[in-house]
């Protein structure tokens, strides 16, 4: 393809990018392919001679878009949202044209100088205190791909640092700490690097989320059988019900530990934190005292396209020390004078995306009034969601709303004043998702909360109005009608309702 | 930004983009910014407001592109090629547009099945055999981020698989092995896992590839100490020099120590077996004999925009057995049943890009005559090269020629028949270098090579031709005889020639 081609090629690609956000609300969220569908439509050979690209722009039309979920449908509430913005695609697309792996100050410096200034516009949007700028030159910023890559980084770090201060001490002796609540990556993060996971009990008293007596009694106990609890991977946000552990408790018992190493997983909520009245929340307080490292997902709730994984460390040091190789064909003049930062040793890999470029695009275009704009949008919308759940008959929370998150549940409220038991509900929740996972024109997520089976609604998807909303709480009660009818009749017929 | 806002900025970004390549062989290849320049230009702080997109779009022509050095430029010889096509970016366009993070199934089904055709496609591409493609139910290709993920992976997955058949084991007693020559991303994924790297010897006679007999007597000398080295990562086309360890003799040796994994890495160079002349010297027999995993970056000389790392593994389960993790709210029909890859378990994180639209572009666009005239070109044009070197008078090539990688310097012809020291030889051509990377009219970068400081040049850019060839050589030939000049002025008037 020359250029011209691509000229033209490139304009057809972005009317049918208009014509698929013009049409989205049209679709369904979710696909109607079975599985192996593509198989069937596609050949198993590569072909031998070049095609035009007007048939393969075409067949992406024809037979993928039919088989994606689209996460950017305003009726898309599973998981959390995937940010999607235009000027998020502008960045990806710029950056894509210049294909600069700037793994280094040489190898491109606009890409390194660029990643240090919006990472501490980035830290200054949420909150973050000085010690996490970049330009503070101790500690920074960095952009990863995921909060698992960021959290596998910290723990990395942490764990090179206990090592490095407790030298004697044996790799199977040390301990991740995690809650029950905790992302899988607490638990891959262990797998990957072979260390123990300890998840720490949280109670639905407690929103889920860790006490400070909770940690201390662990520590104390892990401490005293020999173990090395080095790292806490603390949440704020958690996945399944977006609980926070309380960081105010955790710095108390912290204070008495210095060699434990908190790492604070934000990925969805923290940038919540761009509005001053959710800070207390997020605990931004304590994470500007206490935290080693701090992530959060800008290509969840924070408009910045995947991947914008932000991590930001007290110290860069913590990093370099823990992933700093450097060959011979790496060394550079302003690397070596110290003058410049080189990322490479800041992440896992070596080649990294320009990825910075796209948070400067939509960091710019949206203005930190864009950001409180959207983010109290999502949560506003969760609140109107939140009072539908309280009106309804049968729904109820599981636990309270948190941010742009509901999780809640069939409980069924009969005249004949029934009450059930937590299997009879978790089966009857369990055949309720069933119901909604089967329909093509809403997407949520079940999850599981100390035993008790529930279901997800997240709010962000930018074309989500009230009137989404009010669809699918409709939606929901009607199915959950649904399905405590056929419930009643399985489990009055003798067969089990499970 | 509104749909027809972004149609707007679309079309000229697209047209930006033309205006790149247009005036790509006009621009120096390296920046001339200096450190800490973009910081002079950029608000310390985030705006309040957002601000009209034309104006950060003209901030990234002004300030931007004057500070990236140009991967694309047909005179960019540094490090290897990084892959940049029209049809690769208009994959990366779509893909964003849809912002999909399918990591399993049911998050997009067309993100996984494409992944699944397109990695065999690649994979026959390669003439990789049927154990390693999707179809087979077994093996398996995945992609990734980098080949330092993908090294990172399989050596995860060996250590899983090695404490599994060897549970007594301690993690202090594992060895990963590579040679002297294998990138970085052995010594990283060392210190990433804690775990202890050697570097097995290689020597210029064998052109820094690995011998059998070197490993064989590695292995032994180890198990006798009590170490278990569970991982060979051997390599097809080394950064510094483009070597080749000799699989053939690894093969032999492999067959007796069965518990070691072989992990090739054929980051830059795999590609190369997209043609059938070049597949005897990727030793693509022993390597669909032998190895538990392959990989190789479509992001260097593939033709597919980074990031487009490939790994295949021998055995699927290799990888799902080390790294899956389930929690409630990831559980799928689909993926219960097993119908399904969910390839969250063939990675280290949990999102995922859709990169195999941008696959499935350029694989069709070039067809596979489109890819092996790419190589062929890239050989060629190397070649043409190396023949300049031949013929100059002061420079010489430190190891044969490799694929479209030379490396060569700067050995002094005298009259006098001077013989140099390898001290003053390395003095010299670090000067010589400092010369070289001090323009900004080519990029190329240094290497030491068994302790003999050297010179990389490698092709690879889509608009190099002869003529650049032929600059860059006589640019090479007068920087030698400046250096040259200055070194023996400096030498003889009793200076340091360092």
């Amino acid at each position: 393809m020359d250029i011209e081609a691509f000229r033209k090629a490139g304009y057809k690609a972005i009317d049918d990018i208009c014509d698929y956000y013009y049409s989205l609300q049209e679709k369904s969220v979710v696909s109607n392919v079975k599985p192996g569908y593509l198989a069937e439509l596609v050949p198993s050979e590569p072909p031998v001679k070049g095609e035009p690209f007007q048939n393969i722009a075409n067949d992406y039309q024809k037979l993928i878009v039919p088989g994606l979920t689209h996460w950017q449908h305003p009726s898309f509430f599973a998981y959390y949202p995937t940010a999607c913005t235009f000027e998020g695609m502008l960045g990806d697309l710029y950056a894509s044209s210049a294909s600069n792996p700037g793994f280094n100050w040489y190898a491109s410096p606009a890409c390194t100088e660029l990643e240090v200034i919006v990472m501490d516009w980035a830290a200054k949007l949420l909150g973050l205190g000085p010690a996490f700028w970049n330009s503070s030159g101790v500690g920074g910023g960095c952009i990863q791909s995921t909060a698992s890559d960021a959290a596998l980084i910290a723990i990395v770090a942490a764990r090179s640092l206990y090592q490095r201060t407790h030298p004697d001490v044996e790799l199977d002796k040390l301990v991740i700490y995690t809650t029950t609540q905790t992302h899988s990556l607490g638990l891959k993060a262990g797998l990957i690097l072979g260390l123990q996971v300890r998840a720490l009990e949280v109670t639905s008293g407690d929103k889920f989320g860790l006490r400070g007596e909770t940690l201390r009694k662990a520590l104390e106990a892990d401490t005293k059988a020999g173990k090395h609890p080095f790292i806490l991977v603390a949440t704020v946000g958690t996945t399944s019900s977006g609980a926070v552990d309380n960081l105010a408790e955790i710095k108390t018992v912290a204070v008495k530990y210095p060699s434990l190493w908190i790492h604070v997983d934000a990925a969805w909520a923290g940038v919540a934190m761009v509005c001053p009245e959710y800070r207390e929340q997020c605990y931004l307080q304590d994470i500007n005292d206490i935290a080693h490292s701090f992530c959060t997902n800008f290509h969840k709730w924070g408009l910045v396209n995947f991947d914008a994984s932000t991590l930001w460390v007290r110290d860069r040091k913590y990093l370099t020390e823990a992933l700093d190789v450097t060959p011979p064909f790496l060394r550079t003049a302003e690397g070596d004078a110290g003058r410049v930062i080189d990322y490479r040793n800041w992440h896992l890999a070596l080649g990294r995306k320009f990825r910075s470029l796209k948070f400067w695009f939509v960091i710019r275009s949206y203005g930190i009034e864009g950001f409180q704009k959207y983010i109290r949008q999502s949560i506003s919308l969760n609140e109107s969601f939140a009072e539908k759940i309280s009106q309804s008959k049968h729904l109820e929370h599981v636990t309270p709303p948190s941010f742009a998150l509901s999780v809640f549940r069939l409980v069924p409220k009969l005249d004949s004043q029934r009450v059930f038991t937590l299997d009879e509900l978790n089966g009857l929740n369990k055949q309720y998702y069933a119901r909604i996972s089967s329909r093509k024109d809403i997407a949520l997520t079940q999850t599981v909360l100390n035993g008790v089976s529930c279901i997800r609604l997240a709010v962000g998807a930018a074309q989500t109005t009230k009137e989404h909303i009010e669809k699918a709480s409709a939606l929901l009660n009607e199915e959950a009608e649904e399905a405590l009818k056929v419930w009643l009749e399985t489990s009055s017929s003798g067969q089990s309702p499970n």
